[in-house]
């Protein structure tokens, strides 16, 4: 697929997946267009699971409402340090990190013909988090900060409506 | 441009560029790209601004020592609050949403043969942030986040070496 093409066909798809599977092949090419995005002084902080045994992509889909999580065939859980280490000059830029990688493999999704949403807020409510952490053997010192459902959608998805250009970028001055 | 090779093709740039202007065609395309990317709850909270005066791509160039700054031949500024804005459950995402619409530029400036750098924690040092603010004329309730030094590479660059696979992703359990 075209890169330009991905990036505007991809969406945050919330509906149901088809019954159809995601082969190993394919979810390991995602992953590594994750392993290819920057990261401060490359670092490469972020580190993956990609969850396809059934059972628990099911008991991890159960713990939300959203179709796609319900439904997912695969989820790449995100994992990052629960404190997060500075690398330069005392800062940290471990979820810049974490979401350049993650922005890579929605448009790796999107171009193998799948569809995904970025989970995260809802990983940091009522211990999410810790509970698919206990459930993937993660240790204590790595927390999992972004989820990724991953199918064949069963219905049409789009982005949302977008500000134009003129309301979100200008040339040479803030808000020309 | 093939979305796989864009993604592997990337690479982090600090070398010079030739004299070679960037069309604003190209300039727009790269930031329609960033608009493109997923926000939390579509707050689309960062903004742009497109630096192609050449008086000001020097005067923000020659505050670094790094070849690519002080040879830009335009620069993009991703904008942000000052003070994150809560979007979910008291969580911003602010940070988030500008590392992905970074990511979606950094692909788009390596689709049309141009060749760019995450300039990041250096914005932060020094009070350099606020100084280019000043001359972007930003509100005091903004600063920027991230530039993009954007020009034609002189030299040849790769992607540092990065882990394989195996060190950084597995099946179903962390570190398996």
């Amino acid at each position: 697929m075209d890169l330009f093409d991905a990036i505007a066909g991809r969406y945050s798809y919330r509906g149901p997946f088809l019954d159809a599977s995601v082969p190993r092949e394919h979810l390991q090419r995602v992953v590594e267009a994750a392993l290819e995005a920057p990261t401060g002084c490359n670092s490469q902080s972020t580190t993956f699971v990609i969850i396809d045994d059934p059972a628990v992509v099911k008991a991890i889909g159960q713990m939300s409402t959203m179709k796609a999580m319900q439904t997912a065939k695969a989820l790449i859980a995100c994992v990052v340090n629960e404190t997060p280490v500075p690398t330069f000059a005392g800062m940290s830029f471990e979820v810049e990190d974490c979401s350049a990688a993650v922005e890579n493999m929605l448009l790796a999704i999107t171009g193998l013909g799948y569809a995904s949403v970025w989970i995260d807020g809802w990983l940091r409510r009522d211990g999410r988090a810790g509970k698919i952490g206990e459930m993937l053997k993660l240790p204590t010192t790595k927390t999992i900060r972004v989820i990724l459902p991953v199918g064949v959608p069963a219905e049409k998805g789009a982005q949302p409506a977008k500000k134009p250009f003129a309301e979100r970028a200008w040339y040479n001055t803030y808000d020309a």
